[in-house]
């Protein structure tokens, strides 16, 4: 069935999941549903301790068998030990079957492949996945499906009881015995725990793993005692080095800085630039760079930001140190300076369902003006590829692109118009993960395309000096370049459902066909 | 049918309510249930206003009719103006057969008797009523029943949808346009939103009314955005002057005095007095003493408190300014003092639920060394009675009284042996509220008993010198002075039902009989 974005998605795939296919952005606006409820089971009594030795005497307790689903969160990124830890003993224990619902997979993660390949695992839902897990699901390791949620997305699976947790495992940098969480503090600091926190609400069994516990109560927490079961304390829950990789280092790289300068300077001739304005940018080095010439033009101009929201770096912490935004809204702290800065009155922790979840009463997200993001692909449509790599191999993560652009009544996509020797801007996308319908502008070094739907925006343009062109015209020049690429070849067999942030299908990912050099 | 604490509970009752009879505190300890999940309607559009422009505007809204459940918090005390506006737009509107489920109702809504007469109103849950809704519930006046609950017990009831709200109004000292709701700033401070946070959740609509609309993102939000539907702006949403009463004046009532010293003497004597202890009290002029004399005794043991609990008052955060306890667990704020403490970044704000819903995974009061309470009637087996004064008349609250004897490993009542002329150490109370077995140490004027399956409190006690005596020996001092007092005569319709925080019926409150002179 073809979807509003012109993906044909297979009725074997909708019947196997039991979705519809996408069919626009604000469909669901105005849905009415009944949230999920999990199974709890009630603490009536004054013992005061939720500690269990270790995680495989938790897994018992929580009772974990075959088919069931556990659930991790990302905070720690590439330092993560938790979901290798944890699976490395059900795979001990012989459990087989296993649904992961992650918030985000990445290169750390590598290790649990063997897990894909032996069934111990059979289907993986997960903002997107790199390195070696990545190709294993694209190689059709993976027995069932993977599918790719947004940040957003992957909050409203909870909340409506579309996916559900049996066990929701939280690394927690602090912890007491009766499961009070911070993000914030001990060996493992990763700042907040936003992604975790649906889990907590919507899970039957909620574990929490630290490394350093302290005494009761570890308050503020970030995720409350009232939704933890248990606590297991273990000797390192995360690398130190690898959570935060340090301050982000301003790019010296020409092309991402005139991308940049491209960007501030529509964003500050745009209607929505003026004294209160909210803004995003992902971690990019033309975003962070539009980071800091935007301070630059706020300086200059004596606009003031009102709010900032992120996944957070260092310069969107400097609008807040030079008091030149109120206060950022805080999902996921990229480098020190960012966890850092989560002790500052004005940085606020949000949950991940805060942010971008589009079926609660209103996410941070719709509140947003400006959202600058990057893709690797993007289509005459508008079309977004954040996901799928060039060779056909899943490598990146929704994150919470399609959140907001959707949310943002200014969405900038930055891209290089060639990556490497691959146009970005392209006739089809490989895969659809943000729909057009979402994207303002996109911003490359050959020129800047404003989506035609937006003739407010090509009016507040008309007389701004920057080089614009129709998403066509880009799309040529980057043909001119490279002729066009030689399309990759993919199976039958689905691996892969790109989930809307509606739950909805935007598109499938298929088994890569190994490569064979051309006849001819 | 009778309970664990020796009551009958009508067949009739149990049938209409269909609940269980009351089977002791922990019965339910390891109870498994799914949570109840709200009707939520999703928004996902970039308009970014839930502004509507008054109180029957967003009646209609929320769809009001006939049958339907509304809520109320009652941190305003007895300077609400929320509950009287809303339900006078709903008399207006002609709709009938309105369920009140508020965290408590007292004097200021004394205008709502009417409703209750004409049928407006034909059920009530509350902690308790006081001044005219209690006189008029006693004297048959309410079409349905009183059902009466503790703090953690209303929470449960809503967590587990036993109790499910249609419409919940949030009086918000402060919010943005997008639903953020603060207890704090604006004209009408209160501190905290604790009571109010479960109806948040688990209500199908929520409508937050301010008198102080600011600026979007109202962070931390109290409440969230997420879960409110519409906010609506009126002139006033309490009396600033009744909200917090004042400074709590240190009583000079030498009655109250001497069981302050009692109370401190016996904590200070017993094993959970040591470093890191924790510790709750309630407003009473005994309590607040014992608080202040408690202080006095800590600083020169040089033992230091972990954490208080509250229903604050200014004694309580006269420990924090005096770094004699780590941090305080906020529920609601009984003085100016108190809400001032908020800012503190050592006062810790607490949901009503995370406080003392016994069906969460464990609630803070799980965790309290001491309870200092009080009391209208306490009996031979310890059971204690907040809610039904001497004359019949339901005139109190149960508060967090079961909640905090449930969970605490000591709960000591502090009451005096004579309230006038009427013994409060009584054969039977005439409601029971707290079951005995929650009551560990009851404290008059006239000795301390302590509850004999105490044995090892007994022990403890054995070379402390304060006027230890039998619990039947305090009743007989009190019968010698007063005689047997004469019984209050009731009819026999069941008005009011005394719910055990477990959602069991601990007791029923029957129709008063007018008085009527004896005939000999």
């Amino acid at each position: 069935m073809i979807n509003a974005v012109g993906r044909d998605i297979p009725e074997e795939i909708l019947e196997k999941t039991g979705k519809e296919v996408f069919q626009g952005v604000h469909h669901f606006d105005g849905y009415t549903y009944r949230k999920h409820g999990p199974l709890t089971q009630a603490v009536i009594n004054s013992e005061g301790s939720k500690l269990v030795a270790g995680i495989h005497d938790v897994l018992v307790k929580c009772g974990i068998k075959d088919g069931m689903t556990v659930s991790f969160h990302h905070h720690f990124r590439e330092g993560d030990y938790v979901v290798n830890m944890v699976m490395e003993e059900i795979h001990k224990m012989g459990v087989r079957d296993i649904t992961i619902c992650a918030s985000s997979l990445g290169k750390a993660h590598d290790p649990i492949v063997p897990y894909i390949e032996d069934g111990t695992i059979s289907n993986i839902y997960s903002s997107g996945v790199r390195g070696k897990i990545g190709e294993a699901i694209s190689h059709g390791k993976l027995k069932g499906l993977a599918v790719m949620q947004s940040h957003g997305g992957r909050v409203r699976s909870l909340v409506t009881g579309e996916r559900q947790i049996d066990i929701a495992f939280i690394g927690a940098p602090t912890c007491d015995d009766y499961g009070n969480c911070r993000g914030i503090g001990g060996n493992s600091n990763c700042g907040v725990l936003s992604y975790a926190i649906a889990d907590s609400l919507h899970a039957d069994k909620v574990v929490a793993i630290t490394d350093c516990l302290v005494p009761f109560p570890n308050f503020p927490a970030h995720i409350s005692m009232t939704r933890v079961d248990y606590v297991v304390e273990v000797d390192a829950i995360g690398d130190p080095k690898k959570i935060a990789t340090g301050a982000a280092k301003p790019t010296t790289d020409q092309r991402k800085l005139m991308m940049a300068d491209y960007c501030t300077e529509f964003v500050v001739n745009s209607p929505y630039f003026k004294d209160g304005f909210s803004y995003q940018t992902g971690v990019g080095g033309a975003s962070i760079a539009s980071t800091i010439s935007l301070a630059k033009e706020m300086k200059e101009r004596n606009v003031h930001m009102r709010f900032g929201v992120g996944g957070l770096t260092k310069p969107m912490c400097d609008l807040l140190i030079n008091n030149q935004v109120d206060c950022l809204l805080d999902t996921q702290d990229f480098d020190l300076d960012a966890v850092e800065s989560v002790k500052d009155l004005r940085h606020f922790r949000i949950s991940a369902g805060q942010y971008a979840d589009p079926f609660n009463k209103g996410a941070v997200v719709n509140k947003l003006d400006f959202v600058i993001l990057a893709a690797l692909e993007v289509d005459e449509k508008f079309n977004c590829n954040v996901v799928v790599g060039s060779d056909g191999v899943i490598t990146g993560a929704q994150g919470g692109h399609p959140d907001t652009a959707a949310g943002a009544k200014c969405a900038i996509v930055i891209t290089p118009l060639l990556q490497g020797r691959i146009p970005a801007i392209c006739t089809e996308v490989t895969t659809v993960t943000t729909p057009g319908e979402s994207v303002d502008v996109v911003i490359t070094d050959y020129g800047i395309a404003i989506n035609p739907k937006r003739t407010d925006l090509i009016e507040a343009m008309k007389d701004v000096d920057l080089p614009f062109k129709t998403i066509e015209e880009l799309r040529e020049i980057a043909q001119s370049i490279t002729g066009e690429p030689e399309r990759v070849k993919f199976e039958d067999r689905v691996v892969g459902v790109i989930e809307s942030r509606d739950g909805t299908i935007m598109d499938v990912v298929r088994q890569i066909k190994p490569f064979e050099f051309s006849e001819e």
